[in-house]
């Protein structure tokens, strides 16, 4: 698929092709506590699990690390490829692709950056309903399989 | 990271947000042939395998299988995530992040599209060097673990 940019001095329009955006979300689990989720303070507003996009140049991981500290204020220890979700239709803002990871959390949350609150929930207490599709990426977690994409 | 265009008509520079690219891969394997690898019609040449560029609006999976049918002509069963790869340095071109699938292929390779030639490898007769990180990604396969990034 192709984007179409208009330029802003003279108005011609560049064509380029258009790509996915990649991001990663981190399912932050400790035994007694849960998962660690945060009330986002910009649309769509709601309880999401911390996460955001990758910069060009920076791997995955790299990302996974920077989106927690800077969301939850936790470091990450035994950080883990979880599975990527795809669907085109799971962010209502443009095609994001979501590599989430499992970790655990060093620290206690607190938030920051785009995050209004970040907190512990109980697996079996999560907030309804979860920004984007992350009530089902905790469902595809709490069952220990992937659903059908 | 941004990146800044210019716009053919009147010069002016556009800056914008720059994002790694998404891409796949696909280790399609066969407990009696191996796995399949196409020589690469296009910079950088040499054996790789098979894959490309996720279009916007197309889940990981389909990317995988347009790929797959279009470099090889095998059709993919039982398709499932293997590991992203994502070192800004994997691909001379630039960031592109990889989600490599395992598949196993129905039919006869045949080259297609982007692909000189496709044909099956043993795993341990496999060409070298290999395009990208593709060592790296089927070392990693043969082992069952994956390196650290």
């Amino acid at each position: 698929m192709k984007e179409h940019l208009t330029c802003p001095t003279c108005g011609n329009v560049i064509t380029r092709y258009r790509n996915p955006f990649p991001t990663v979300d981190i399912i932050i689990r400790d035994d007694t506590h849960g998962v660690v989720l945060i009330e986002r303070r910009n649309e769509p507003l709601g309880w999401a699990l911390p996460g955001g996009f990758v910069d060009y140049g920076e791997t995955l991981e790299a990302a996974a690390v920077r989106e927690a500290r800077e969301e939850t204020g936790l470091e990450l220890v035994d950080l883990r490829q979880f599975h990527a979700y795809s669907d085109p239709a799971r962010d209502p803002r443009q095609h994001n692709i979501s590599m989430v990871f499992t970790a655990r959390g060093s620290g206690s949350p607190r938030a920051g950056d785009d995050a209004g609150k970040a907190r512990w929930f109980p697996l079996d207490e999560l907030p309804s309903p979860l920004c984007f599709d992350h009530a089902r990426i905790l469902d595809d977690y709490r069952k220990g399989v992937i659903s059908d994409q």
